[in-house]
């Protein structure tokens, strides 16, 4: 299904309808029937005598089959009350100047997306931020809204049906059996936890980033060098958070920005962040040494005003880090480090966002945009990885953080890059440390460089690693990574290798509820229940095209084999019939135990305490 | 090219010819120009400065333009003088009867391949194996052979040129700076190593697999339901070889097996691996319950003289064991584990594998057979991980292994599986300890279940963490894993993935010369030396089409940016720019430390030292 919008120009269809297999639902916290929380639920065949399983839901309403989808008229804004009684100033927009879109000629112009919303800014000393709010002891909305979203299966483990011992190795994270507002007001108070919402963004569907959360992972968009419409920038954004893509980052250049923006804005539930650098660099026409101040303020100002979730903030390149990356087998691979590098370096002068850091957050706290506060020296290669570069910006970093968490301000730390693996637990460790256990959002790690093509797998190792060792978010990385733009096929591959890894990280830090989801799996697989398998996967047209392409036929479907094997040689066929027999012999063996004991009661009731 | 053979009944044609960009080159091992040792050479851009790079090559001399292939003839039996040296019995083989070819009917039958060899069987007492040999400090053609072969790059990093500290986190394993023969017989002698090398199998290039040496990957090939013909299966091996499978299994069942076995293994120089119970249960009609010693010994000896390198034997699964896998969520996984569940369950009496294991190793032994010691009670899903049926099936393993040391077998252990990532050393290190060292092959493991389609990459991230802990050989997974049968695009991923993970984990453990790839792609990536990004690629076809995607023109093949960030945007661009003032500027900050060590010499000689 795809929805038509009325004018050529505008945006004209986009992928809506559910993941096959599954519906939206919504589902409130106690007490508070005003939020409604999606999930994804998949039902199971009867024979499996199994509840619907409940998954995370980052589509927004594009997969709710009960609406009607008009990228004119925007999202509905869930938090437009939550907003409007915190009681901040209704401010006059900043107005749209030619440069915000490249100076595109009137007959290039993608026109601006007419979706209104009311523009706030906070007034001096109002409390404004999540981490203000935390800190001031106050729960708001967003909070209560991250908590029920995170409690997905929680309560069924809780209840015992599913009891299992908790089951993990979580480095030092502290994840609770149970999320509770004030557990997430708690976290986000430590500067442990982000929820980055601006309040420009009032159709943002609240998402919690933090170690003791569920691991999320962000996906790239971004126009490519022939002009992208707006339509397909949004198309972008929806297929990327089909497929589990919690955040998105916007990464265009180029004409129309500005447009597209609102655009991707206006239409997205889940959080926006950019690169600011990258549109101020485009303002004074490309060139680093001509960027100032004034220039990169009012981009910031122009994209908080718009919504923008999370700034890109290369603060930590200072110039004295700059020909500590002078010997390196990749020099400076960041474009935003690239640029400020350029700028250190030619005037000879400490980078200007370090310089005017505490203004930067005055700017981002006034309409709560959260710091990213990006990796400009991160190695481009396994050669460089950990190098004093890295971390004496890494150190930097952490200085940042404490500033901007002084100015009430949210914070997370962007991370490598291309690791090897032996070296990436001590990114980890020496982030948690330095930046106070801030965020820690990475991009792979990629662990070799000898596979340009295969880089979503290169890095979903290091990613599942880091993400278990700590990192609350990870950037995905597509096939395409170091050879091209990806298309929408790699997009999905991308997205789905990281929630693979983002798993894979929650399995292993032992999140209470991770399991429910592959074991759900699992028990199809053994009963032979194959759509149910399909469907529980975390890309059912996948799984259900691979299958077919051995057995297509729908009987396959219900039958008790598989294509690898056959009927004759299937494991789990023959052990299903083992089944009954292998029971009766425990029945025998636990016989034989109890003998075995009262004997231990009977002659030796000294060890019966072993 | 293509090689078209005599007969429509025969293999037909084969995938010949190099990778793209590399060549095939020979070298010898000081003072032994009889021993020609492969490897794929792929020359860099003049601009480059650079030697060529010598990747390692298992693809056999399909990929060598000097010859010619004739697939009735085989491959040249390059062990054959080597093996006509030491003496043994020529026998003559066993007859081949019906059921070896499943009772194929005259009208579907496979001819057997043409190529003939001697068969040999070894004396009683007569030294055999690799490990007796080592046993009794003779270093063989083969240890010399994977001595040269694995040296890849470390001479080059011992005379200094790229010498660096050696940097990885081994776990105990204890990789030396230069591979000599002797190594390689004192890591066989102490069963930490073993090279499966039947004496049958003369067209064998060797290949050693221990956690000392770089960690192999295993591709699994077999016929489908439909019946495949000799053509496809060789053609299989090929490919499977050609993308770097280290060694092959061949887990076809059905008709013709024996036949198509033959030209296999006529034409395979990476070691085969079978599993003989498939083919035993194929003679008693597919029916567990009527396996006995006889039709298995019949089978061992059967393939044993065709040559097969290696036999899975899964003699841990003890009737003790089967009821512990009663209550698992997925029970029995491994086809051969089920099997012999079902005949020690049905009889209620112990493995006949396990009872006779020491007439197993009397065979094995004859022909030099290498042990595989099956993991047929590993977890078929995450739940199942490390639990009672497993790690005490390991237990036997171990014990199983002491007896097989005793008769003087090679061996290396199969393990599993499903097994999420804080799980998995666990694992490693009990293998470690149980199995004396012995080389431990894991598939994958899995790391989540929630993603059938992705399955190579969720068992990638385990199988690179494995690799890393010390597993010497990963058993590939392909997308299609638990979905139905890989195709040719399957296979090539699935090796390819394994590759990458093989490399991480070589990387990780700190091989000494397994960072002079990644760091010769870096180089050419930094210097937009695109053929040479490529051409040093583990898939440079791949690369290069996905490059081409969006810059399809030559020219873009020497522009100094690509299509991610155009040439204004371009972070390497910049850097490169900057070196000459970034250098500039080390030169400065060199002086002033100079400066700063004068001035402690004059005013604090004592702290000079520090």
């Amino acid at each position: 299904m795809t929805v038509q919008s009325k004018s050529a120009a505008r945006p004209s269809s986009v992928t809506t309808g559910p993941i096959i297999g599954s519906r939206k639902v919504y589902t409130s916290p106690e007490g508070r029937p005003d939020i409604r929380v999606p999930f994804r639920e998949i039902a199971l065949d009867p024979s499996a005598k199994e509840e619907p399983y409940r998954a995370y839901d980052c589509s927004g309403i594009y997969t709710d089959t009960g609406v009607t989808i008009d990228l004119e008229a925007g999202l509905p804004p869930i938090r437009s009350e939550w907003i409007a009684k915190r009681g901040f100033d209704k401010i006059e927009p900043r107005a749209v100047k030619p440069e915000d879109n490249g100076n595109v000629g009137a007959d290039k112009i993608v026109p601006g997306c007419p979706a209104e919303i009311p523009i706030y800014g906070a007034k001096p000393g109002q409390l404004v931020t999540q981490y203000e709010y935390a800190k001031a002891g106050i729960v708001t909305e967003e909070m209560i809204y991250v908590a029920h979203r995170e409690n997905m299966g929680r309560t069924k483990m809780i209840e015992g049906a599913e009891a299992r011992v908790a089951d993990g190795e979580s480095f030092g994270a502290a994840i609770p059996a149970f999320i509770t507002p004030e557990f997430v007001r708690s976290e986000i108070a430590r500067g442990r936890a982000i929820i980055p919402a601006n309040i420009n963004h009032p159709e943002l569907e609240p998402v919690i980033i933090g170690r003791n959360f569920l691991v999320k992972i962000n996906g790239n968009i971004g126009n490519s060098a022939v002009t992208s419409g707006a339509a397909e920038e949004v198309e972008k954004l929806v297929w990327a958070i089909r497929w589990g893509s919690d955040t998105v980052m916007d990464l265009s250049t180029g004409r129309n920005i500005h447009n597209i923006r609102g655009w991707i804005l206006r239409n997205s539930p889940v959080p926006i962040g950019t690169v600011p650098i990258y549109q101020a660099l485009e303002k004074v026409d490309g060139d680093p040494t001509k960027l100032d101040w004034e220039v990169f303020k009012d981009t910031l100002i122009e994209q908080a005003e718009q919504g923008v979730d999370y700034f890109t903030i290369h603060a930590g390149v200072r110039l004295q880090y700059v020909p500590l990356t002078a010997k390196r087998v990749t020099g400076i691979v960041s474009r935003g480090g690239s640029i400020m590098a350029k700028w250190c370096l030619s005037k000879h002068r400490e980078s200007f966002l370090y310089e005017r850091f505490d203004e930067i957050c005055d700017i981002m706290r006034k309409y709560d945009v959260s710091f990213s506060l990006g990796d400009g020296l991160r190695p481009g290669s396994n050669a460089d990885a950990n190098d004093a570069a890295q971390f004496g910006e890494l150190e930097t970093l952490g200085e940042l953080t404490q500033v901007a968490w002084k100015k009430g301000c949210q914070v997370m730390i962007e991370g490598p890059g291309h690791v090897p693996m032996h070296k990436i637990k001590e990114n980890m460790d020496k982030q948690l440390r330095e930046c106070g256990e801030a965020p820690f959002y990475t991009l792979g790690p990629l662990t070799t460089d000898i596979a340009p093509g295969y880089d979503h797998i290169t890095s979903a190792i290091g990613a599942a690693m880091i993400g278990w060792y700590g990192t609350a978010m990870l950037c995905y990385v597509t096939p395409k990574e170091h050879l091209g733009l990806p298309n929408r096929d790699d997009v999905k591959t991308g997205v789905i290798t990281y929630r693979i890894a983002a798993h894979a990280a929650d399995l292993a830090k032992g999140h209470p509820a991770a399991k429910l989801r592959d074991d759900a799996v699992s028990r199809a697989r053994f009963e032979f229940r194959w759509e149910d398998q399909f469907n529980l996967a975390l890309d059912p047209d996948t799984a259900r095209s691979f299958h077919d392409e051995t057995l297509p036929k729908e009987a396959h479907k219900v039958a008790h084999f598989c294509s690898m094997c056959g009927p004759k040689f299937c494991s789990m066929k023959i052990t299903q019939d083992l089944r009954v027999e292998a029971e009766r012999m425990v029945g025998m063996e636990e016989k034989a135990k109890e003998f075995a004991q009262k004997g231990k009661e009977i002659y030796l009731p000294e060890i019966a305490a072993e």
